[in-house]
């Protein structure tokens, strides 16, 4: 048995989930005619308070609408520095909108309002116009780190005083809702537009909705067309995401748990110096005395998968397709592990 | 009964099709892991003698990709000035690839080789450099027209002498080789890059593939991961793909042999002055004394679909959910028109 | 005696011009405090009754900035398919701005407001949002040929109504005012910004100015900054603007009627089919039976210097630097020519 | 007497300087035919052991075509956090580029070959691939510090084992290379490209040159030309230049000693805390207990001007206005500073 937990996109798609699929009334997407799509959207939408949705590919490109939406060249984006939008989505930021980045530090990977208002950009030729800030949440290098409402609200409260747009990369924010207990539709009003993605706790096998104004979405549509967002009987892929928001929000619950679970493994491990707090599903153990890629070769070789996360980093990831005996097992494999030196 | 005749996006996934969906081994693709998505990109790269293909979630995409990889800023791309890539994806050769365009003339939306060659920009420091030439077959503004490997090799020629790129848009390239008779394996040889649409003809629900060679298409994933095309258990949509190119290639014949028969009823009508010579799916019929909007208007009224394309024509397609019932209906339907004046 | 019709770009600074250079009270441009810049750019401003000018070092820097001042990208510029935007920045509209083209035809080089009118794009996903109308006046590849305001006036009102912005590349405006007998100032209430070189006819060794609103100007800085057109004691260069302003702007009637009286010489010479209508100091010279490279090496030959302008014509530009003795000249040495068949 | 140190682009040219200018023979540069220009760009070539130049309107156009020659869009440029390219060239790196940045710390401004090794980009889909290296030196927000040969050298051989491009942003090299006595044909061996402005410790009006080989000069004529940094009679500029080469270059050394008498006289001010350390003509210094802002009025009030220069920074440059006698008058007027608690 394979103990997979390099990345929660990793899940397939259940039974249920893809006969939902097969059920689904279609249409052609890019004519405005999918019903399934038009529900996904509505639907989620709905839970967040916020005027419209519109489904996509990924959340790369949700997250990527959303920037070209809020900038337009020659203005700047702030973000963490480790934050997703500026690290994995292939230089988009730059590419796509011509945008530039004041990248923060924060612990956990989160930002305060007070660096945020540090980072502005005062009103000279110099300097790019800043012109949105990006938070995201749970943040996946922060180790699944998790915002606060409270932590949001002097930010919102910033960025209306100064004129800037706040942007949500919510790629995993149904993990940080389960784990915080606060509402989705109190999250809706803190946001332009917020980015969801389905295919990672929830499971599904493709897609994101960014969520915004009826302007804004509007507006998305138009730039979704030009980066080849647009696909034709996407009801298919809308039907599992309908499914997920049905069957697996609350079970994200069982993944926090076991991540829990797998940061007291680890920490048994002698070549593991500490894990970063675990508060929702992804566990990052720092290393000693042992390389990232020996010590992932290691699992390996008992059948544990991970990924390298920074230079003295592993991450390991807790999702639809591990159980309790997963963890069981993986617990045995790595009971009389020895220190590497 | 509808008889829709907007496009051939408009077709829904078949039964076996959709089982066929259901069966498909998955992974994630984004890891590469997928083995339907790679068993689709190494079938559609075998059949046209290509080393490789990368799918992705629209033509639009595929075609975007291939502009990225061919140019730089400050490069030109020469195409039909009623090419696709030009006039229906969202000015993304400007957004997504900064390059200038130079905007050619051809019957039937067709280029010849000594066109280009003089539409080549000179070696001065006030124009793009010319980059690339993209062709579009079939060509969907010109009526479905079909270019001949013949009319290819001149320009394929001029490429090479003169070190331009050359893509095609191929979105309907099985209706072109089912017209013609030739080989995709021929029309392998022509091209740096060729872009597939599965949801046209080929009754896909989602899904194009780009063809090229190994560097390009390792290339490729790169500006697919920043445009958002990155998708996860994509298998699911690719064994939709694998199925088409099993089962739904040979029967476009029955398309074209319905667009003509379509052709024939469209020019017993009165205000419509004649038809765009039929050689595919496409039926583009002028009008006279009568706008495009009131046509579709009174079309719609008798429950037939189609769609404005210029100032003063329509276009109808066929397609997988078009058969002899609708053609009968349509005929019976259309036979009492009175002219508008 | 080198007569050389190139262009009118190649003219030398007169003592006088050059006197005035000296003279100017300098500062450093980029903290705003070089007062000789504010003086030619308000004076420019007063002339065209606009509210504010920017000096930048060449005019398609200014055309470049106007562009991205009134695009964003996924949008669209209207102009004429050989106006010096598209043929003659280096693709900058694409690669500075991300915007698309939409490339019009019209006599002379001019767009009328009914042509403007349908190219405007439709509220469609497929589209890029047409944003801006850019008109050239005097047209270069027109022949010099001149817009009357009562031609703009449809094309302001048009824009008004459709909310597109209005440019106007005036790189040779006081040509066209000089032969139109109209106001500058009524010519600054129909644009959003008007381009002007002073390099061209006014016999300036570097520059242009971009007028517009107070807002528009004060972002053209900041794109001015990142194209780097920010100069430091750029007086010098504004003086010599400030006296071509005084002093070159009503000779220009002089080299109108020199360029009459070349194309009154050159329609005599065998090859020579005819000549475009000559309104302001550009020729424009249709051959015949010879390629305009052998007929600028005739030329060459007899001392005179004209450029290739497209595939049959030639192009002679009257300037400061010519005056009588240059053309008692040109005659005479083509008196004899020879038809070349 | 006005003191004012804000910046060594502030000087206004001197008679000599003038007299050159006027002589200077002319041509219109933008055919490639203004001898003064060339011979500046062949001058400084020389200098450098380059193979070519490029005049330009400034420093941040050298810099900004240099960017745009070694990137496209979706790579890496890496540099200091601080650098002059990413902070004060109006977010050009990616709305001229679409390039990425990686911005590493250093002290004093300056990157070290194992910092850039470690901030070179896997080859991952998710990750811009890493493209660029550029350096500042003298580095402007590092107090004017300085590179050595030997800091360059591991830099060198890590982009040539790496396939990285290295280019200097030398706005003031020549500053550096007075300071440590290296010769400017050994850094011409080190580099791609090297921008070098001529209005800052030069002394000239405006102008940059951008040093590169042959084949990189023939491409950045087309990148200025699009940027619109093309000039007609430069020559007159570049006329500057070559006199400042002449003249002004030795002469540094002054710049140099005076700013260190300047950082002695600050250091004797209570609400001084220290200054960075002093290299060249940049003195940086940290304030306690009053805010940039304050202390800048209070120097104002004493007719001394400087620059804010981070948050509890004022930064203040010697050049060719400033003199002994303004040293011993800013003595005089500071020496009775009292503490601001």
């Amino acid at each position: 048995m394979v103990i997979d937990l390099r990345s929660d996109t990793l899940t397939l798609p259940t039974r249920e989930m893809k006969e939902a699929m097969m059920m689904a009334s279609l249409g052609d997407d890019v004519f405005g005619e999918d019903p399934t799509v038009r529900q996904l959207e509505g639907k989620l939408a709905g839970i967040f308070g916020m005027e419209a949705g519109l489904f996509c590919p990924s959340g790369t490109m949700t997250n990527q609408i959303a920037i070209r939406l809020h900038t337009r060249p020659q203005t700047e984006v702030i973000c963490h520095k480790n934050s997703h939008i500026y690290l994995y989505e292939g230089g988009g930021i730059m590419s796509n909108s011509h945008a530039s980045v004041k990248l923060l530090e924060g612990e956990f990977g989160k930002l305060e309002a007070e660096a945020i208002r540090r980072a502005i950009n005062p009103d000279d030729d110099h300097a790019p116009e800043t012109a949105l800030v990006s938070l995201e949440n749970t943040m996946n290098k922060g180790g699944g780190s998790v915002y606060l409402l409270e932590e949001i609200r002097p930010i919102r409260q910033l960025c209306k005083e100064t004129g800037l747009k706040l942007h949500l990369d919510g790629a995993r924010i149904f993990n940080a809702l389960i784990h915080s207990g606060e509402r989705a539709y109190d999250w809706g009003k803190m946001f332009d537009t917020i980015s969801i993605c389905l295919s990672k706790g929830l499971g599904c096998p493709v897609g994101s909705v960014l969520l915004g104004s009826h302007q804004d979405i509007k507006r998305a549509r138009k730039i979704r067309k030009a980066l080849g967002g647009g696909m034709r009987q996407a009801g298919m892929l809308a039907a599992a995401g309908i499914y997920a928001l049905d069957h697996h929000v609350s079970r994200l619950e069982e993944d926090h748990e076991r991540a829990l679970e797998i940061a007291r493994i680890m920490e048994q491990i002698p070549n593991v110096k500490r894990t970063l707090p675990v508060a929702t599903n992804i566990v990052i153990a720092q290393l000693e005395k042992i390389s990232p890629e020996s010590f992932l070769e290691k699992l390996a070789e008992k059948n544990i998968r991970a990924v390298k996360f920074g230079l003295d980093q592993i991450r390991m990831v807790t999702h639809l397709d591990i159980d309790d005996r997963h963890l069981e097992t993986m617990e045995e494999r790595l009971s009389n592990w020895k220190m590497t030196l």
